[in-house]
């Protein structure tokens, strides 16, 4: 991998001011990728499923190829597993809305993990107090990974759907997603991941991780903004009303009553994001090229090239395993409020999210407010970690000693 | 009003084989527009609402500006009253699922037209059957045109909503908007206006329609695909369940309950579709730019002169009334399939749909399976029309009449 040959294809990162570390927020984009949306515009605008001339059919292949292609892309078994939504958070709201609501009962438990992001977290407490359920967490232990032991004590027969984030967006710890889906389907749980940090950064795999549902977005994968992805075993699909009705989804309308469409279209309500879909499709295409075996491995050793470096600074408290597990990094600065850290770093150009990350559960039981966070992507290089370490020491000279 | 200049904004139109008639299923997308979508991937792609450096901070009040655009465009009172979706269809299931679900109840009546759009049809039928309600439907008179007579005795006190097309997306009418919000609030129901035809072909006025709800789409007003508007009264949308949970849409969240943001931020959870957003601004600009009323008078025309021509042939069927509303035009060729006759043009490099539109009950109420449809924009000229006009003609020859 040639990080530096590889940056060229980003237009953004040709601006050498800038050490863009906010990748957890949103990726940026490849050439490939804004072409393809370009040539879409440009050449390919017709809506797709509606009209038999043939360029519009010519873009309604070009939509479908790209859910093939997302099927291929986490080993899902068909192309009709694959459900094109907004976002990771629409596609986890469906299912806590159209199918949870109607099949978790009062007395039934719903398990998540306290590392949870507030979007596989707030629809499950909202199924939890509507239906009269009860929603558990799995805690972490000191060094941020999962607790197993608790895990294995809080999924019971009484669970009835475990969600769990694939990888945490605050501490890029992995979490043990086979095991806990393991444990899921022996108690007859539904397992739902929530794989929006985990789609950009490690290999997807629904033939070992077993999920009914998973759910990512586009915009942290290299993809286009406003464009995700609900995947379903057709099992765990055929079970969930159908979220909106309109356009495109039906056989047949009549006055008083309509049929839908098969799965996965009648899930599709609408003239859909086409060109959405057709950049997500050239994200795809250009993470393939790389691998996503590589990009894991060198945001890791990234990511561990930073955390040791900050942690040799007494003044810095790094959070999460000393091994790090993906390319984020969560500090802070003893002394230092986050926000007040973030505002200087913007001022040299280095952008860094500070807050709770939409995990304030999590941030609060690691007995904080909030962290600076520096997410890496497999364009970031050693030369931008080292700004934002030189950048963290001149902090603590200007903030908390220099004075 | 330059068309042939108009035409050289539009880079897919630069192909002069093609005359794409095809507007109500989507419209192109001038240079100005695919240039800001272009520019915020290569300069802007930043996530909005979240980081406190400079450049997040700045897309964040480019994002928010197009809510102020958008605002001004429709004469809302406020940019809070707009609320950005994937389209009219969600923005639509919105109001039934996470308002209508709550407020309407056993007995209760829901008021649509015979000429909805399926978008702003089964979301309804879908609260009457779950709730008890009665669905009724305004039927249209011989021409096409709403029977105002008839909407005045359905409209009632037991009517609690009133959902209505603006512009119909078969015939091109302009439903009576104002007559009918009047006639629903004197009755105490709700209005909700589907502008999804209305948006590229009139100005639109909130303060001279005065809807509870009004929802449009950016993709057919040269906007790009995924992104809508739901704008919502703040007496309205203060009565809406909140859609969906998760990032960016609280204030503080526990590990047992969470606070929401104000409107309209608390309906927008998670990313949402910042380029959408950007590319919907830059096509409002296009459109001001031009002015709503040259582009509601010169499609008219045009289409007034299409239907004149087609209305010649003796043997073609045009519906709708005389006087052309907008500038669609469904027609059939006697003894031809519409499907047939949409393939033959393809072959010509005319685009047109042929099919119910996604209003099947009202292609029924015409005594038709399905009808062509042209629907022109702005950027049409007579010359595609011409060459409609003289496919059509070669049809008849080739299929009708000469063998």
């Amino acid at each position: 991998m040639n990080v530096e040959r590889i940056r060229k294809d980003f237009p953004i990162l040709q601006n050498r001011w800038m050490a863009y570390l906010d990748n957890a927020a949103t990726s940026q984009k490849p050439r490939l990728v804004i072409d393809a949306i370009n040539h879409f515009y440009q050449y390919q605008n017709f809506n797709v499923h509606r009209s038999v001339y043939t360029p519009a059919q010519q873009t309604t292949d070009a939509y479908e190829n790209v859910r093939q292609k997302v099927a291929d892309f986490i080993h899902a078994d068909r192309a009709q597993d694959i459900i094109f939504t907004r976002g990771t958070t629409e596609s986890l709201n469906m299912v806590a809305s159209d199918f949870a609501m109607q099949h978790v009962h009062h007395g039934d438990e719903i398990v998540v993990s306290i590392t949870e992001h507030h979007s596989n977290l707030l629809p499950w407490m909202r199924v939890a107090k509507a239906n009269g359920a009860k929603l558990k967490y799995i805690p972490i232990l000191d060094d941020g990974c999962l607790d197993l032991d608790a895990a294995k004590k809080l999924i019971t027969s009484k669970t009835k759907i475990v969600a769990l984030t694939a990888v945490s967006n605050v501490l890029g710890t992995i979490n043990p997603i086979e095991i806990i889906g393991k444990l899921a389907h022996q108690n007859g749980a539904m397992y739902v991941v929530d794989a929006a940090q985990a789609a950009p950064s490690i290999p997807l795999d629904v033939q070992k991780f077993h999920p009914d549902f998973m759910a990512f977005s586009g915009h942290k994968m290299l993809g286009p903004t406003g464009i995700g992805v609900l995947y379903g075993t057709q099992h765990a699909l055929k079970q969930m009303q159908l979220p909106e009705l309109g356009g495109e989804m039906i056989e047949d309308v009549s006055t008083t009553d309509f049929s839908t469409k098969p799965i996965p279209w009648c899930f599709e309500a609408g003239t859909p994001n086409i060109a959405g879909v057709i950049g997500l499709g050239a994200a795809i295409d250009y993470l393939n090229q790389i691998g996503m075996d590589q990009i894991e491995k060198y945001c890791r050793n990234l990511a561990q090239y930073l955390a040791d470096q900050l942690r040799k600074d007494k003044h810095v408290i790094v959070y999460g395993p000393k091994r790090r597990q993906s390319g984020i990094v969560s500090f802070n600065i003893r002394g230092l409020h986050a926000h007040d850290a973030a505002t200087f770093l913007d001022l040299q150009h280095i952008y860094v999210r500070a807050g709770h990350h939409c995990a304030e559960p999590l941030v609060h039981c690691l007995g904080t407010e909030a962290t600076l966070r520096a997410s890496l992507y497999f364009y970031n290089n050693r030369n931008e970690c080292d700004r934002l370490i030189s950048s963290v020491k001149k902090m603590e000279m200007f903030f908390c000693h220099g004075h």
